[in-house]
């Protein structure tokens, strides 16, 4: 699906990033969010930094900044999963190559940042930061 | 941190799951979502759904139940490793080894039902069947 | 590359596994290793097994079976993943969808099993099953 | 298990990588290999450069050594995450916390880098560079 998913990303702090995602043919990210059958969302910033909340060694960062961070990762690994799976199935598949290779290159990358990032305990900066910015020209590179 | 996540699978149609997660902590998934600083939120069902929407070859399957487990897969990938990571910190860490080796192996089963299942291109009924039952396995046992 | 990767699964016991990989153009698993530039093999079930000995809390099982499991889940990972991207770059990329859908699916899920069978900790034998069956099924999709 | 994998890693040219396993134990990676029951080894470099020699668009690089740095990348998520595992079993388990934690992540980060490195269709060099150099980093980290 051509220009299917546009992901942006920034670190404002060198320790996370943010991916945003815009469907051609909604209008961005959701505001105002409506349940699918009734139910809630789910791996939402405010679940993540639920679970951040109750950690044993909490960090000095911003605890809702990095919820944010930690779950548009696994948001952008799922986007990308699902769009070179939908550019797969598009006619026009030759095209289609160079954005489904870097979709499934992002897709790896961002699984594991969004694991790396999740990890409070004996935290590295040094190897975070250079794992987060492999995510960010990941998904730079993914968006052009 | 121990009974920190909880997490219930079941299958309707042996075609997807459900993963719910519940914080000693807090009342149970959240209803009424609040935005962490002013943002929307991330990988919800309703988004998955609008992804799937537009592939090229739907199947005939509900979209907004499959979307549901999409997204609940990788947030239950999330929360599995999180939860690890907090376990990681305990002072009681002896006690935490069978939830830490429960909860890497969700996560990384997690993660590949998330990806199966995100896939709608020459769909495979048994082969992600037999992914599913493993995700509701692993799920399971790490719940109890 | 069409029929590029010939993957064939048996498990003996509900273990583990056996992942074994044909190219078309060579004569099946190389016996009389070669090595490049001089160094030495990699990933051999005979190093997987020197790693299994030294585990604080061995299980009862054949270690040298399951160094190899754990060996050809890693090793199936690579070639699924290899292979899928080989068929991208075909020039019948149309008729490689099926393929390379099959390969995407069994790299995610041999990697999720080959980490859950190399953990022996606190070891739990009905999730390591149904994940190794999940392999097993995906890895036979893929060969036919 | 302390100092149980010691890992090593170089980028000869940004491209690939170089990661060497050295078990307390045993003295070092294994020149002269023997087959566990009789077998033959599993993911060998030269497998691997078998897999590369068969892609329809093949790179002006060196196959051997892109398929070393592959190998070596599966070789190491496979080391580190039983390494983890291993640790985890350990009776001074608090002291190995931090070992836990950055096995865990190199783990995770080699997946993601052997994957990408795979990928020879639509090569892109900067972000190929990038996650070569946080998987460098990591394994670093890891090793010391």
């Amino acid at each position: 699906v051509e220009n299917h998913v546009n992901v942006r990303f920034w670190t404002a702090d060198g320790q996370g990033g943010r991916v945003e995602h815009e469907e051609a043919g909604y209008d961005g990210p959701q505001r105002t969010w409506r349940a699918p059958d009734g139910g809630g969302p789910m791996a939402t910033a405010a679940d993540v930094a639920e679970l951040l909340a109750v950690h044993p060694t909490p960090r000095g960062v911003d605890r809702e900044t990095l919820a944010r961070c930690i779950a548009e990762c696994f948001d952008c690994a799922l986007s990308c999963t699902a769009c070179a799976d939908a550019d797969l199935a598009e006619e026009d598949l030759p095209e289609m190559r160079r954005c489904i290779r870097l979709c499934l290159d992002s897709a790896d990358v961002c699984v594991a940042t969004g694991r790396v990032i999740s990890r409070q305990t004996e935290y590295e900066p040094e190897t975070t930061r250079a794992q987060v910015e492999s995510c960010r020209r990941s998904c730079s590179a993914c968006a052009e």
